[in-house]
This record gives C-alpha cells, sequence and structure tokens, in this order.
C-alpha cells in the first residue's frame, strides 16, 4: 500500500499524516477547515475537496476527527467515502483513529462491509508529543488480515501496536485507558491537596510516592505541571468528556456500575463550568482549589 | 550506631529487622506476641520482656507496629519505651516505621523530646517482598541531622530513602500515597470490568493501557492478579482501611472534600463486609464482580 487518504487534520492528525508522507507515502487529504491543508500540501500531499475524492485516490483512508457523528459524516454523509465507490469492488480500507463510540464502531463496520470495504478501528494514546514524534500506543480492533496488511502504514506512528481484538475492540481498549485516565487525575488532584494543605514539598512528594504503589503515568508527567501552576493542554477537559460519555454509554448497556468513573466524569463537568473545558485534564486541580480554598502553585 | 532496638515483628516488622541483623547490627527485639521473636532470636537477636527492656539496651528503637494507639502504647505505655529512661540524657532515638496518624506522631514527638529522645517517622511502601528484599521505599519526616545519624540504619532497608520534611511529613507521605493506591485500585477494577464485560482480552488490554497515559503501578502489578482470579495480599484491605481513616481525619482536620477518596474507603469496607479483609487490596475486584455480575477471571 503506497497510496494512502487522511481525513481530519487537527492537533493529532497533522503531525500523523506529516509523519506518513515523511515515511514515503503517496498522501491524498482533506479537512473540513481548509486551511488546516495548506501546511500538508506544502509538505508534498495533495488537497482534495471531499472525503469521496480521498478515497477515490487512495488504498487506506485514514480517518482522525472528533467524535462519533463526525465519523459517521465523513464516512455515509454527503460526498462521504461511499460516494467514492459505485459497488464494483474497490477494496478500499478505512483505518479510524478517532476516539468514539465501540458499538457505532461495529455498525460502521458492518455497513462497510456490505459495500465490501474493511475497516479498522485504531484509537491512539501519547498525546499530540507522542504523534509529533511517531511514538503513540495504537490499539487496532479488526480482521487480522486486514491489520497485517496496515501494519506498515500503522507502524510509522507507532511506538507500541497491537492488534486487540475483533473490530470495536480498539475503542474498547481506548475506553478502558480513557477511565483509567480519568479516575488517576481524581486520584492525584486529591492526593497533592492533602500534600499541600499540608504544607509538604510537592516535588519530595511526587518524587517518593512515583517511586512506589502510588505511581501512575499521570503523576509522573501531569503532577509536576499542577505543582509549576501549568495547566495547558496535553489533552483537552472538553475531549476527556466526551470519552466519558462514550464510555457511560457502553457501561450502560453492559449494566457495569461505575461509581468511580461517574464522579471523574462530575468534576470533569464542574471543570467544564469553571471554564476550563479547552484547558488539560490536570486543570481539574482547579476545581479542588475552589472546593479546598487553596492554591496548589505559587502565584505567577 | 551499632545497637538497635525492634519492636513489632510482623509481615513487615520481621524481615526488616533481620536485614538489620544481616548487615551486622547487634539487635534487641520484642513483640507482643512472643512466638514470632523465636525466628530471629535463632538468627541471633536478644529477645527481651518489654519496650523498656528494648530501649534500655539500645542507641536506636525502630517501632513497626499496626495503628496510632500501639504506637502510643509501646512509647508510653506500661512498660513503654520511656519507663526506660528515668530522666537523665538518653540520647535514644525513635524510628517509627508503623503508619499511622501524621497529628498524632507530631504529639508524640513533642512528648518525647521533652524526655530527650528524638523521633523520626519512617513509614514504608513496597510490601512485605519489599521489606525481603530490603529495596522499601523509607519516607522518613524529622529532624534532618537526626535522619543523618540514622541513615546507615535505614538504608538497609530501603530501595529508595528520601527525607520529606519535618516530623509528621513522613506520615503525610504515606497518607497521600494510600490515597492513590486507593483510588487507583477503584479505577482499575472499573477499567477491567468494562474490558471484561465486553469480551476483550485482559492481558492485551492491561499491556496497552499500561504502555501508554493509563499506566500505573496497580495496574502493571495487581491487574495481572485479578485477571487471574489471585486475590491473596500484598497487602490486606483491613490495613488499607485502617489507613484511609488515617487520611480522612487529616482531611476532615483541614476541611479538605476527598469525594474520591471518599468513595474508594466505601467500596473497600463493601469489601470487608464480604469477608475480604484479610485478602490483598485487588479483591475490591470480588466487590465490582458482585454489582455487575460478571467474572474476571476464568473459574479455577
Amino acid at each position: 500500500m503506497q497510496r494512502i487518504g487522511y481525513i481530519g487534520l487537527g492537533i493529532m492528525g497533522r503531525p500523523m499524516a506529516r509523519n506518513l508522507l515523511k515515511a514515503g507515502f503517496q498522501l491524498t487529504v482533506w479537512n473540513r477547515t481548509a486551511e488546516k491543508s495548506a501546511e500538508l500540501a506544502e509538505a508534498g500531499a495533495t488537497v482534495v475537496e471531499s472525503p469521496a475524492e480521498v478515497a477515490r485516490a487512495v488504498e487506506a483512508v485514514c480517518i482522525n476527527v472528533t467524535d462519533t457523528p463526525d465519523v459517521e459524516q465523513v464516512i455515509f454523509g454527503r460526498r462521504g467515502i461511499l460516494e467514492s465507490n459505485s459497488g464494483e469492488s474497490a477494496d478500499l480500507l478505512v483505518i479510524d483513529h478517532s476516539t468514539i463510540s465501540p458499538s457505532a464502531t461495529r455498525q460502521f463496520a458492518e455497513r462497510l462491509a456490505e459495500r465490501r470495504i474493511a475497516m479498522l478501528d485504531a484509537p491512539v494514546s501519547g498525546g499530540d508529543i507522542g504523534a509529533q514524534r511517531g511514538q503513540l500506543s495504537i490499539m487496532v480492533g479488526g480482521d487480522e488480515a486486514v491489520f497485517e496488511r496496515c501494519r506498515p502504514t500503522l507502524e510509522v506512528n507507532a511506538g507500541q501496536l497491537t492488534h486487540v481484538g475483533p473490530i470495536g475492540s480498539g475503542q474498547l481498549t481506548k475506553a478502558a485507558n480513557q477511565v483509567l485516565c480519568a479516575v488517576h487525575m481524581m486520584a492525584l488532584c486529591e492526593a497533592m491537596m492533602l500534600a499541600r494543605a499540608q504544607g509538604l514539598d510537592l516535588s519530595a512528594m511526587l518524587q517518593v510516592t512515583g517511586a512506589g504503589a502510588g505511581g501512575s503515568w499521570a503523576l509522573s508527567n501531569l503532577g509536576p505541571k499542577i505543582a509549576a501552576g501549568d495547566i495547558e493542554p496535553g489533552f483537552m477537559i472538553d475531549l476527556i468528556l466526551k470519552d466519558l460519555e462514550i464510555v457511560r454509554d457502553e457501561a450502560r448497556q453492559c449494566g457495569l456500575p461505575m461509581p468511580g468513573l461517574d464522579l471523574a466524569a462530575a468534576m470533569f463537568r464542574a471543570a467544564a463550568k469553571q471554564g476550563l473545558g479547552r484547558k488539560g485534564t490536570h486543570a481539574l486541580c482547579r476545581v479542588y482549589e475552589e472546593l479546598a480554598g487553596i492554591r496548589f502553585a505559587p502565584s505567577p
């Protein structure tokens, strides 16, 4: 596979697409906001006018948009990927890097299969820095033979590339990942609040607890930012709220009680209400600052 | 300092005391249940009849008992450490490895200082395996000069040894650590429950999420045990419940809201009510199994 399409050139899609270009793939791109394509055009990508035109030009289309309805629109909507294909065998592949509903993913894949288009769900973790470095963790669901065909394309952006099961499994793994991220952030804020309220040195506290049974990625990577008063994203609160709604829908459909997740979601909603939706997930610390009347970081 | 005392020869104290013997220290020990001293006597320790007798024989006394009242009893109770000292300068040091209340620790240290006895609070993290290997994380509060005098003794059992601040700071750091451990366990159970209910392979899910932003010590070390149906301790639910009460007392005194911690404590209490108090903290998975009607591990 040499001809790859990329739809969705946001904070994640743009660096991932650029890495594909650098790796020597022929790239055709489309973005809802046309200006975001300019940088990739300069780097050698062909910019077209619709997802359908992308699909006509390539062997595999990568999608990297925000939410379930955006993916649906790009595939099934007007001038969507399906309109490239008038019923004959197109042998097209769709690789969805977005984080969306696992059950919608399975439905999309079924509808695509009727048109002989194979789909992988391949959500990623590792943030914009991971994307820039081509060092994302990519969790892939779908047919194993299709996964192997896509492996060279996926490896361009992967630090860890894992086939986790049938279609939808990538999204389910990502959902589990977001449960961990959300609840870990609540744990970190409460532990740091306790330490701070008692006058403990936060650097020492992070160092000691990070080395033991209290350690987490969140603590090591976002704890120091909280201590320094830096709440820029990273990964935005508005986006984790979207992801947590996906998780809660799945959990509800399975009748699973998720008290920790529900509480974390309520805390993140409180953060969004405080106007922190476009700040990093670790800006959750500001909700605790309001509740407890303390400050984590020295005033700037 | 060559002559060390050890009071409290439980699951943590016994291996830590044995490591001190191996390192060449002269050891005098006492334990409430006398049988537990036998093994150390064979290894060369002197067994005596009371904490007071321990204190009379040594330069520093290590304490490793369960809870705040136990420490108080060992120091200030009948035939306690204080009874070794009739008022003259004894130059005795007390090193408390127990996990107890930070504010009680400060009070104990003040009362000891009146008798010219210095105290360090030095709770540990890393479990019985860390103790056996002498690879614990030891978080120490107290006077820095006293810490330096005790360093050679502490290093025998330390993988990471950190002076975190004045007296009580070790316990505060441990409290923050237990917040992290408790809430992370809730996160892990919910993420694994979601994955399991959807038929995901738990090993793959743990591998992928552990490599990214969802990673934690709990996930890497206890996730595989949950997946295998092994709920033996490690660290017991009864003990984390004791620790969480200490944390909640501290938080209440400072007026800190800790919703995540409160919820995790409620879940662990539910586990204890299910008869799991003497199982590992990861036996929390059984509460979720009951709530959701699923099983994490194949039946044995």
